[in-house]
């Protein structure tokens, strides 16, 4: 299985990037839609934008994407907004590999320090363990964040 | 010492923040700008803007202003962004009684659960005291968030 990754967006991703998403069947409909007003503000505004994006293809089809930037007001800290395989890919190992490149990418731009958020809910779990397998540490978990219940953690990788 | 409030943002709010903000010797240059786009967003979008503003005023001058909003994808939680009194009425009690106001503000607006960061260092003694003595809790402490040495101290009051 041979991975191929591109930080350049094309406008054909706004279409798939709300596939992937949905695919999951993971967010709420305003979070789709968040989503895609990244991948709008990347495209529009190319290299400029506050928001990197990595596709990964297999075989020409985009399967995986994240989505990172810079922390305004940090020295060297980025937050990992998105990183979201589509459903039918899952298993595999390909958002982990995509992390990696991710790391890679922040590392080559200077980054010392990764942050990506959670929340702390049942329904979470495998994604506070893809973190937790990929050596993440959890830093803060801020209770009822959210929503009543639903706490936010925060996970912290040093590059 | 009758202060008075306003929400609405006029167009001399954007250099007498700049003024404020200035004043207390406090903030990089970066930071001044970042208060100031703020308020012009304020300023442009009026209740539509993501930022809102508490003015105080003594003496139909703007002595303190505070800057707060909604946090997305949260149910009922609230940035402060900023609070900030000029240095000249510093000691008065001005960012405290101002603090009170923005809590009547939101939760008014239905909100919950305000947020205020802040930094660790020991130049902040003064910002996380004051916080501490206006019942905010520290709810986290993400060390070198900022910089080397540089940690984030996350605070909370709630509503």
């Amino acid at each position: 299985m041979k991975i191929e990754y591109r930080n350049h967006v094309l406008e054909s991703d706004l279409q798939r990037v709300r596939e992937i998403v949905k695919s999951t069947g993971f967010f709420y409909d305003f979070e789709h839609d968040v989503a895609v007003e990244l991948v709008e503000d990347a495209f529009n505004k190319q290299e400029m934008s506050d928001y990197k994006f990595i596709f990964a293809e297999l075989e020409g089809v985009t399967v995986a994407y994240a989505c990172y930037g810079k922390i305004a007001c940090t020295k060297s800290g980025y937050d990992l907004y998105w990183i979201v395989t589509h459903n039918d890919y899952r298993g595999k190992g390909i958002g982990a590999e995509l992390l990696k490149v991710v790391h890679e990418a922040v590392a080559q731009d200077g980054g010392k320090a990764i942050y990506a958020e959670t929340s702390s809910m049942e329904k979470y779990t495998p994604t506070r363990n893809f973190y937790d397998k990929n050596n993440y540490k959890l830093v803060a978990l801020i209770p009822d964040f959210y929503d009543d219940g639903d706490g936010k953690c925060i996970f912290v990788f040093s590059l």
